[in-house]
């Protein structure tokens, strides 16, 4: 089976090290799926314990043998009982009793929180690393870009079948159904794991036509009606018809590496406004590639986004109308879809190389509907690379 | 579209109102998204107030419109800033200062709890009102019934479209694939939503021959190798093959309501002792739907399963393998995957008309496969009533 590569894993826990040891914690516990998968090379029910110096332990619930056979980490510690995690704790602090234990408080549950804190870890301070972690993670290794450029390649399977699938009078959740597929059938996961609470990502948001320009909750510039009050966002069972813009916005996963890409299509000339949002969405995008380079500050390459925009005189339909407008043009994205950075009005985060970010300028036209291109990219030394080989061209059938 | 009836909703909210009171919570601030459907009818971005008594008041910060379309809640109240909301929760206690409020701290993370505790509510205690809400869920109204017999409707599709796409040679990642498109098509909301930190479920557990017995990290007595390390469980690119034992474990989800189903499927004869063990399996079933009735409790039922089977002579393969067991037999759903009950040792709820499980007696042969049957059913006054219409047969195909 498909394994992280342990030097991966070692170079993640020794940059994970350095920051407890300057931030002055003494050991880490990590808990959450993702950063397990990130720590260890596998979800399992269990518990990393990182100590600022030192061998990491793994302490596994369940299972130990599969642990064992997927994670380079070693000890596997099997955990009978919750109890044993003190110890174990000390034991990898080389026997000095801990002090300040880091977790993920941005989503650990307030309940399991007090357990530890209570029962587990009385004489010790509980801190927040999440921070920390997802720090880290923010640049991504070379190892990991080739996983979310496999991950695009599951994109451009998705959007090269559009065209075979796309039919007058097929529904949105139908046409989503069957790109599903051919995603499963090119090693798509089925998961986009989101770190924000509620936040929940079900394979992107098909929309077509206008009511593509439905708003929903969901912290996107595009919402959706849905199919349902239970998820009222994405694909509905509005049926497509020639002549509309239909935008296929979806989420790849290769072994948890994310990959987000939109693309535009339409049974004949779509609506001439849509076509032309189309196009000025793509002719962002090539600006946007020269300009967001190593140094820049992301705040600021929010509002650059924003001044091309006025200057095209497309501001009232951009990322969203009237007061229901996403707050940013870019979102970090990897193992989960929402990283750092995000590229949104007064971020201070400064780009560096090895960052990866979803970037979707959008347009929103009431009454008419949604266009925009969106592509994964990643920050090298003079500006961005696309990991989306799928054509950007919108496709008219 | 589709909406959940204002008498539910109404239903739901005066029940809760009574346990806030008993329980000496001025009032319960809903922040869920699986909780804010139950309430309101509708997933937004959201605060429900329900003060323990009076009116509650549906907070949106968005989508606010949508919030008025798909919910019977008055008023809707827009949120600007989170700012807004102590003097909103004051409003809903009619106007007096609440000294006790109620979240969910089951799982909101502790970084938002902190935010709520100091920033919003710094004069308030914030006590755990999960369990209240969790106790209200439990028992399922007719209309809720009527819903999970609708996802029972989805996973009958899923269960006769096996016959059609199982075929020599495909991989079990297609054959869930193919499957995921005829639920998608019956209905299926693609949701498998989960409570418990960490759970995550994708579609369920497709798993084939010897290879169907490996254990996994996941609270279930199925567990399989899975795609990746990233999601170590459930479908694998094992290749079918005649004579294997095929297990069919999926979650069907219908505006937010689940339907869990197994069934079993061959090509050509599957192994004798499988056949045996899916046999002993559908007995359990028949046994159970009769001993399981109101006023049973739950740690009774679960260790009477385990004696039945351990009168068979097959307790060594029940539920798991060596230390390997799921310590329950069946476990409580509706808009989650883990509602109680949970039919597990030692525990003491007490089985009431109306209440939801999916029982899923289960056989784990190292070295030969899986084998077994599951339903949902729902508790009625005089046993058990299956809500999965799909064939119980072995399909020997």
């Amino acid at each position: 089976m498909f394994q992280v590569p342990e030097s991966e894993i070692a170079a993640r826990l020794r940059m994970f090290q350095a920051l407890l040891s300057t931030s002055g914690v003494d050991a880490a516990v990590v808990r959450q799926n993702t950063d397990l998968y990130y720590f260890t090379g596998t979800v399992q029910d269990a518990h990393l314990i990182v100590p600022a110096s030192g061998k990491p332990i793994f302490l596994v619930r369940r299972d130990v043998d599969r642990a064992e056979s997927l994670s380079p980490i070693r000890p596997v510690v099997p955990l009978q009982s919750l109890s044993d995690l003190p110890p174990v704790v000390e034991a990898a602090c080389k026997g000095f009793v801990p002090r300040r234990l880091g977790m993920e408080l941005d989503v650990l549950p307030a309940n399991l929180l007090f357990m530890y804190r209570e029962k587990l870890f009385p004489d010790q301070e509980i801190v927040d690393v999440s921070l920390l972690i997802r720090r880290i993670r923010t640049i991504k290794s070379k190892w990991e870009l080739e996983m979310m450029r496999l991950a695009g390649i599951i994109s451009k399977a998705i959007a090269d079948a559009v065209p075979q699938v796309l039919r007058e009078g097929i529904s949105e959740v139908e046409l989503s159904a069957e790109l599903q597929m051919v995603a499963h059938r090119a090693g798509h996961l089925g998961l986009g794991r989101c770190r924000t609470f509620n936040m929940e990502v079900v394979f992107g948001h098909l929309l077509s036509g206008p009511e593509a320009a439905t708003p929903s909750y969901f912290d996107s510039p595009t919402g959706g009606e849905g199919f349902s009050p239970a998820f009222a966002q994405g694909a509905s069972e509005r049926r497509i018809r020639p002549g509309e813009l239909v935008s296929v916005d979806t989420m790849a996963c290769w072994h948890g590496y994310l990959n987000d890409q939109t693309r535009d299509y339409s049974l004949g000339a779509p609506p001439a406004r849509l076509q032309e949002a189309y196009r000025l969405s793509a002719l962002i995008h090539q600006r946007f590639r020269q300009t967001a380079k190593p140094g820049a500050v992301t705040g600021e390459l929010h509002d650059a986004v924003w001044q091309w925009v006025r200057e095209a005189g497309w501001d009232e339909w951009f990322m969203g109308t009237g007061e229901q407008r996403a707050p940013f043009v870019a979102h970090g994205l990897g193992l989960e879809v929402d990283e750092f950075p995000l590229i949104a009005r007064g971020q201070t985060l400064v780009l560096q190389e090895g960052m990866t970010f979803a970037f979707e300028p959008k347009f929103i036209l009431p009454g008419e509907g949604i266009a925009g291109l969106e592509n994964t990219y990643v920050v090298r030394h003079d500006g961005l690379e696309s990991l989306n080989p799928a054509s950007e061209e919108l496709r008219i059938l």
